[in-house]
């Protein structure tokens, strides 16, 4: 009952029941038991339906997310069948003649604690599996029901606080047919995965987890940015042709799927897509993606108990590479801290995280982890259309050591008789401040740039944008951001490099004229942004574009911008 | 018994014993007492030896600080007169009969928690009176010592994990000459503060509390940036040495003290300082100061248990202009967030605060605070060559707003019958680099231009200064930051306006010759640095290093930079 207002996230319509992902309330109390055997036979009962949990959750993993993803439910699975785990807690019931629950909680907790204190990161992200296990468990001892996304079985909208990326790589898309939380903003990474799976999303609602109530029917419109409570018929009946009307646009912009992208005057652009595993590349073709301008590699090592061997990754890259052909495929080299962090790497906990120890800054003191890395996309570079890129690069220098790296390990195996492709480009994102200002100088040893927008704006700007106090001053048509990104444009083009973005900037409607008129080579976008891009960039002159490049470049407001823009091209 | 290297964060030599300034273990047993007069007397004695201490530190305070900084102790003292707060502690030790340490825990932690609860802000800064006194109180009935600087009565050197801004506030210069601490950079608050008191610093060293043992004498040098413990024989020789030459060379600067600030090729640039309170400017004065580059207000808001009034800011702003006559003093308005917290203003903690909710983002939320300093400080202009410069400005939007507020309360003031300056100039801070980037729209607008280094290069590299794992990248001589702070002085001078500087970059021997070919017309560092900095601008040719610009802005890296600079200028 009612309309709610959040962030447009994921574009379409969703209208299903509420589902709410909600971690239950696990608290219970200790009792003197009569018969010890009964309580253990209630252990053994929620033991087995956890298993049998857990073994479907697996299975739904494989399919519709890939095996890396699964991985962690096989983890899961050995310890409720570990007797070093289970009889303790036997033992528990039997000599303290106490309740099932305080068994679980005393022996899980003295393996928890045991675990989380050993100075080796395997066993701490032990601690973490029997943590989640545990709650299981326990929710079938108390009875209360543990939300398992990946175990929804009819069609729903997920009603949640925040999705974690975990919860998210859980989603089954066939039955999640949209998402709504509390809190988030267009980048972050629930959004972006939404826009992935091609669902609907609306998040930043505040209070979408108060306002409704499990199984009620929920429309979340991901284009508008709102959630409907409970709708009237009338409601429902105008969200439905809403529906019709965003899905037949869906097969207008399909007709464009194997066509160039080329502006009305005729000048050829390049729309690629920002994709997370090797299972997002057949949304790229079939949204007709010409490449992809941006694989994140840190999946591979996420949701995991030690880091990607160099087979896994190769099998990975190789999967990317060979579904591609000759497109092209840019690889970003692994970006972890930040919001981005690994368990069992065991990093520090900062003041700043986004100021902090991550991507190509940790990769360069961890150099073991990122030879592996680099060893595993020189190997597979001879499947298709390699293109590496370092994140974070904030001085010629970090980019110099990079490549030293790199052309080391591409001495060591061409020695080990490996073959690899003699035309990898070499990049860098452009995110920090720094490198923006100095592109000159680097477009004369890097191969390309791509923008980052997500970042660079956080840090041009100041301001955090995951913090909603200060989230009004991610302004992406800031003349500052539009003079950088020109002048990075500007750099590349002088030393003959070519410029792409890969923020989510690239794909903003708004955005895409001004990014045109100021010389962006490669757009790379979620892979449903691609053709109502490449639907829009039909329509426009670039040379008219061009045109107004000096008048945006010196507007003194992000407002001023987006009025201009918004006349010139009808928005 | 060795010699540690840290970071030279105060120039001069300091010679004298070692004095530990740590939390002592504060861990006591629960007992069951005897005689319950025998505990009460023990706590009696307790509190009366913390209040003789508490006024004395007080009395301290106010002779070497000022008013302001004392008036936290005052909010002590009255704790430990508080019978609310006695009497349920001595009738827990006569109704429970358990010893006075436990009593005291009992009954300061219900307070602590009842106030720490209250949805008001000034209770929950009473809580943390209580926890300070609580100490304070138990180490007297442990009998282990506390460690407070204030009442510090012989010459020693502090050894400290690291200095809060309220421990560096009870320094005693008489006594305390030179500090040393584990952690902190250059830019720390405890590194600034020691160059503001003019005590030799090194930070940084990681282990000096390790090292150092109570009473050992201690060398500190922060010219070079090393800490000697029991030093032989030879070097204490050495170092006295050093000391005295450093002094001689102290009286050389001397001599510059009311000499205009002159290129050799005969061009004046303007040498002013930094300060935080009113007591700071006989510094300024001493060390021949043509003025205040940048006022920090923060002080007078922290240590408190409210916010400042309108009169005791027109107070310290009065005092600080009429002290300076006609020279120019730059008042920064409010920056509080980020690393500075004012308990009772009760901020939300923040995953990036260096990227939150901070200063004018703070201030034009809570206008109601901002309007009470713009009131006072437009009031205190008729004193003196007030000039008002807003913090951490990112958008046009945001100075507009501010100084139409500024504007609405000169209105009002005029109304009321108030008079005031009316050639205040009002400028912004450019320390964020969208800010830096589209300064020459800013220019149209402001009267001038203060860079704030310490910001600036952390936004721009994206890396925390305070942060070790990545101080490598706050880089004052990376060609971004110079290319920044040209395009800011360029802007500035297309629009006849000025442009200074008022980060640690302003003071830096290799940073000074530049920013004079840049085009910098106002350096403003820590009073010491000034004598220093006009006798090596008085050997400078502007001319020569205008000439060296285009190649500086277009070098590589920082190294690069640094270096060309130390061939061409001897050092």
């Amino acid at each position: 009952m009612g309309n709610i207002n959040g962030i447009a996230a994921s574009s379409g319509i969703a209208i299903a029941k509420a589902y709410h992902l909600a971690v239950p309330n696990l608290s219970f109390e200790k009792r003197t038991i009569e018969s010890s055997e009964e309580e253990i036979n209630r252990l053994i009962e929620a033991l087995e339906t956890s298993k049998k949990e857990l073994e479907q959750i697996k299975e739904n993993a494989k399919k519709t997310l890939g095996d890396e993803h699964a991985e962690i439910f096989s983890a899961h699975l050995l310890v409720l069948s570990d007797p070093e785990m289970i009889n303790p807690i036997k033992d528990t019931i039997e000599t303290e003649m106490v309740n099932a629950e305080v068994a679980l909680d005393q022996t899980a907790n003295m393996f928890i604690d045991m675990f989380k204190n050993m100075d080796n990161a395997y066993m701490r992200e032990r601690a973490a599996d029997i943590q989640d296990v545990t709650k299981r468990v326990m929710a079938h001892l108390l009875q209360v029901s543990f939300p398992d996304p990946a175990l929804i079985d009819e069609e729903v909208i997920i009603v949640a606080e925040d999705l974690t990326p975990s919860d998210t790589a859980q989603l089954n898309k066939q039955f999640v047919k949209g998402f709504t939380t509390n809190i988030g903003g267009r980048t972050s990474h629930s959004a972006i995965m939404a826009r992935s799976l091609e669902i609907p999303a609306v998040v930043g609602t505040k209070t979408i987890t108060d306002q409704a109530n499990k199984n009620d029917l929920v429309i979340v419109d991901g284009i508008d940015g709102k959630v409907i409570i409970s709708p009237t018929e009338k409601e429902l009946q105008s969200y439905q042709e809403k529906q019709g009307q965003f899905e037949k646009q869906k097969r207008e912009w399909a007709k464009l799927k194997n066509e160039p992208t080329k502006s009305a005057d005729g000048v050829n652009v390049e729309l690629v897509a920002n994709i997370g595993t090797p299972e997002d590349v057949s949304g790229v073709i079939s949204n007709g993606g010409e490449g992809v301008g941006l694989y994140r590699t840190e999946f591979l090592y996420m949701g995991k108990s030690q880091l990607p061997t160099e087979e896994e990754q190769f099998n990975a890259y190789k999967s990317v590479l060979e579904q591609l052909g000759e497109k092209p495929v840019v690889v970003r080299t692994l970006d972890i801290g930040g919001d981005k962090e690994l368990d069992y790497l065991d990093l520090p906990k900062e003041l700043n995280p986004f100021l902090g120890f991550r991507a190509i800054r940790l990769c360069l003191e961890r150099d073991d982890i990122f030879r592996v890395q680099l060893r595993a996309l020189l190997r597979a570079s001879v499947h298709g259309n390699l293109k590496i890129m370092f994140p974070m690069i904030a001085t010629l220098e970090e980019f110099r050591q990079a490549k030293a790296i790199l052309m080391e390990e591409k001495d060591r195996l061409i020695s080990e008789g490996h073959s690899m492709s003699d035309s990898i480009e070499i990049g860098i994102m452009v995110e920090i401040p720094s490198t923006a200002v100095a592109a000159p100088q680097f477009a004369k040893e890097v191969d390309f740039f791509s923008i980052g927008t997500n970042d660079l704006i956080q840090y041009t700007m100041a301001a955090d944008r995951m913090n909603e106090r200060v989230s009004y001053l991610y302004q992406p048509y800031h003349p500052a951001i539009l003079n950088l990104v020109h002048h990075v444009i500007e750099a590349a083009h002088a030393e003959g490099k070519w410029a792409g973005m890969c923020g989510e900037m690239a794909g903003d409607s708004i955005a895409i004229p001004i990014l045109l008129g100021l010389g962006l080579d490669e757009f790379s976008m979620s892979a449903t942004s691609i053709l109502p891009a490449r639907t829009q960039i039909r329509d426009l002159s670039k040379a008219e574009l061009v045109g107004y490049k000096d008048k945006l470049l010196s507007m003194s407001t992000a407002d001023e911008v987006e009025q201009f823009i918004r006349e010139k091209t009808n928005q």
